[in-house]
């Protein structure tokens, strides 16, 4: 269970304190130039260590492609990837070994499996997103050949909106805010947090331009399932909404249905799904995170023997999750969009014919 | 793509208007007794024209299992299940035949298949939610044998919130609201918003007690992203929150993480679920609809020929489809846990051995 | 487990003697001509009743569609399709009702789900077959789209081998003989096991011409991989060999290799596949069929309870598999070709650029 | 593509001269001791450069866990594992780069995909088999955990036949051949074939004990047909006939049926498989190799830009591709009957109340 997509498809491996973590990409079209560069640069934006606002560790990331490639061009074989990991401090978490962290994966994979990899969380610890990035490079090198784009900043942390919604800007804040305006509120909560041993939640604005009508396979594929089940599996996310969302309830049907003209829709209240399927809109969703849930204050919890214990976490983590998230919903949003893009080519005879005719 | 579950399967067929809807249900363990009545009391549950709050068809929905029975009892192959449809007023259509109605399917049907079944939203109608609801019943019966039990209820109509949560109450309840108190609020406004030409949104909780440790697939298919997917999935359904959702990404970590003791967890801000699989607490979910499409309200829009149109809609709708739509999240949540319990059977080597041992 | 088929996908249901048999056809692109009479034609040519070789149950097998068309055009919707039952004779198996026929699945089905519907071998039964034919029939159409056809007539009958291969031949013999010559030998192998209570086996040529280069997706998607599975999968198959199959593997590698000219390949010893991937040639396989189970002499066998009896079958069957055979295996030939096309649609970029592009 | 199975599920990658070769073996359950000499043992029976009789190409084939393993014991997370390539001599590709090799599949994967990795045939390479015998031997693992054992051995060579079966002798015979006696004949065939610059084909007999009643899902994934699909995409394999296959096809019914005991079954024509399920018996399959396309004589065949050619191959190559297939068609048993053990979990309702009671 550790594929995404149908078409598309990705699938994942590696713990955070293994050997490696890595991927391998199945289902890449041939023929697209596979820029190496690319996506070891959408690794660095997610990698931590990169400000005082996210972890310390520091993970070089280096990502090396096993196949799949020939001349730098895609054949249409599997595409492996791999990253070896670096910088492990298993020792940090012998003082865990035998605890369940409250908020954490703990508890549930050793019920589940009987066993835990107890170093950094194992296969449950967001290290397993590098993968998703490395994977979400290549299915945006393909859309972009379609000139779809997709792009993701901070809409909220601690409950501090940004109500200016500027892309661009997100790229260079260092919160990744997406409202120049209110970035350094969001960033002194952050802080404030860190100091106090404790974390913050935040919320993800990601979206997707140019993207052709007709993407998503009702009705157990629509395209908004799809990305709310891919939302939804990145870690510590709670929540997640499509265009208007929960507002959009809040509102009367005349308000809320998208007016349709000779120009386009006039307004995208529906985040440019309608039925499941893409409406040629601004593809648009809102994603929630928790708090981090690693915290270094003292909780109380339980050891593998059922024993009641205080506890102090130790270790490097984020203060707020939401920040490095927004590169692995871009990533989710660029996998899911692939996906669906390959699935919907025979919707119709006509593509077919278009597909087999000489 | 009319598949929905992985080992728990549901394949589900038919237009609003078509001569039949129905499912086939593949994977279901044999041995189980598949009471008949209790499927058509799901069905009479979900089925419209029951009181003024909701559309006015009368579909009589009776259901018939064409096959996977035998004297009442699963036989592990295909349960097909056919309801026949009736009292369609097709003609209620001829007038938007070549109109895209806004907030609805229609113009991303057309757009991506070239075709489109107008008759009622054809495939796109919620008249596939039946489907869905028959083949919820069998997964409840299954879970019903392991004392697992489903519930929903309406948590907000809008903007009118529920806050004693009573799902004894919601059973009876004409708007199926989870609390008494505000249930004629919360019935003036959709009465309100159905004199007015007009529609309105809510929201439903659904729960599900007794559920085992250990459901849920990591990376791909954990429980809360396949639950986000069922829920996201069904018709005018724009959000989805696990436990305190968007709430609990405005607490600090102490705040939210749920404390771990001899007894269990000392709060269920974590709705059952982490690291994507149930932790042993009741799983919790929120699933926000938005008010229907479907309005008597002039609205602008285009025909399939691209004239720009005004137009008003005739027929017969439900004003709030989160009422209805609390039998459906029930379904889906049935059929999400029916299929994780199937697909966590193999997580440990020594489930495999109980199985296999003579 | 009851679907077929990746994208082009057939979900079968129904058992023998229960009400009905049918399948929901998914994946169907939109804006195919579904003609009816020919999905009815393919069903007669499969029924049985038709001569003094096949079983003497008179089926009726009219098949009526429920969803999926509209105005008799595909809506890119599943198609359902259904069979009701009619002149089972039910109580022809009261006899064996306890009793494990030899050769047959009573014995695994008993004990894999601890319940059988015994009425004519249930879900086992061959008539599930009559599913897939009208599955493969919608298949057929979409080929025809492309030119493709298939075709299959008996190749070989208790040792009896047709030399001239003739399909336009075995069209209109009583044995879907290919060899006009030995048809009567065959016809009176056939008759003879008959007589004697007994059952003679046999083989079926298949082949599809026109087939377009590139379809089969390796590694686990193979062409050749999916056709044994497909033809393995059929009641009653032993064997499935591609191409020169066996043969080919007693020739040296400089006599099997089949040469490459500008006018296309030499010879089809590789039956029209390379690599898993159809090369443009014929795609050929052959299929083997055991004897009918269903004898009417008397066999040792076991009862539920585990005691030794001896019994003889009654009612009536085919003497011969193979013969209905051949139409199977052009359904699940034109189902595997039909999923193929549409999987292969995403090999290149340029054919996503050819569907995309506006 | 390259998953094989639904619930032990295998991805593999990897070209013949890339970087590596490997795979990710997902649904692994946890705890089972992950044995690496074994694995390692399993690949240095498979790999080449061990006698005159196979290709002189020495590959060490050292394998590397990189996940899913925790102190040697499987977590339930997935399992990959990579082979770095080495003593590639792409050089000796470089005549062929431009060429479609007869009987490979340079023709169809240009076509396919509009690009080649022409060193040692990229993905097309038997070499990928590596990865399909690392996976089977962790599934090897796990059946062993059941007392289930898979063997396979020389049936025949260039139509000398095996008669004796003795799978004991044949792991340690030079041409992996069941029968002593005749083994010398079929290593002189080989030998003879190569020094005349051609190969031969053959057929390996593989089978499998103690396998638990049940294994199979019918309809689309009997173990028959499974079975088939796995072996038919064994690079070189041109059939699989099941327990008497072809010959079974020439008797009677009445010879046919494996008649019932209370000791079971007084005869195996069936392969130990009914209606698509295991019946407890023996599971027996025969798998058909095409004397290798590589050969070094000069050959009939057209370049890339269509211009016909004449051409001798160079480079080493097995002249007898079913002496090392034997390792892989065990393997590939394995991870059939491996899935299938895990999909047959859910059969019976009693199932799942064993391995959720607590």
């Amino acid at each position: 269970m550790n594929t995404f997509g149908l078409k598309f498809k990705v699938t994942t491996f590696g713990e955070s304190h293994g050997k490696a973590i890595g991927c391998i990409v199945d289902g890449v079209p041939a023929g697209l130039k596979i820029d190496q560069d690319f996506i070891q640069n959408e690794l660095d934006r997610r990698k931590p260590g990169q400000s005082s606002l996210t972890t310390a560790r520091k993970e070089s990331d280096r990502v090396e492609i096993l196949s799949g490639t020939f001349e730098g061009i895609s054949t249409g074989t599997p595409i492996a990837m791999v990253i070896f990991n670096q910088n492990q401090k298993s020792k940090d978490y012998n003082n865990i070994k035998d605890i369940f962290r409250p908020g954490h994966a703990d508890f549930t994979y050793w019920h589940k499996y009987g066993i835990r990899d107890y170093r950094g969380g194992g296969r449950s610890s967001a290290r397993e997103t590098a993968a998703r990035v490395a994977a979400g490079a290549i299915a945006k090198l393909m859309l972009k050949e379609l000139d779809i784009k997709v792009m993701a900043g901070i809409l909220e942390i601690d409950s501090i909106k940004s109500k200016n919604i500027d892309f661009e800007y997100a790229k260079i804040s260092e919160v990744k805010s997406l409202d120049k305006k209110v970035e350094i509120l969001q960033k002194e909560a952050v802080l404030k947090a860190k100091k106090a041993h404790d974390s913050v939640g935040g919320a993800v604005l990601v979206q997707a331009i140019n993207v052709p009508i007709g993407l998503g396979e009702p009705m157990y594929h629509k395209l908004d399932a799809q990305l709310a089940s891919a939302f939804m599996g990145i870690n510590a996310a709670k929540a997640v909404e499509i265009g208007n969302g929960i507002e959009a309830t809040r509102k009367k049907g005349s308000q809320n249905n998208d007016a349709i003209t000779k120009n386009g829709f006039t307004s995208n209240h529906s985040g440019g799904i309608l039925g499941g399927i893409s409406n040629g809109d601004t593809i648009s969703a809102k994603v929630w995170f928790k708090p981090t849930p690693s915290i270094f204050k003292e909780q109380q919890s339980l050891n593998i023997k059922g024993k009641e214990i205080k506890y102090k976490l130790e270790g490097r983590h984020d203060p707020c999750v939401a920040i490095r998230g927004t590169i692995v919903c871009e990533a989710m949003m660029a996998l899911t969009l692939a996906d669906m893009m390959l699935l919907n080519m025979s919707s119709k005879i006509e593509n077919i014919k278009k597909v087999y005719s000489k």
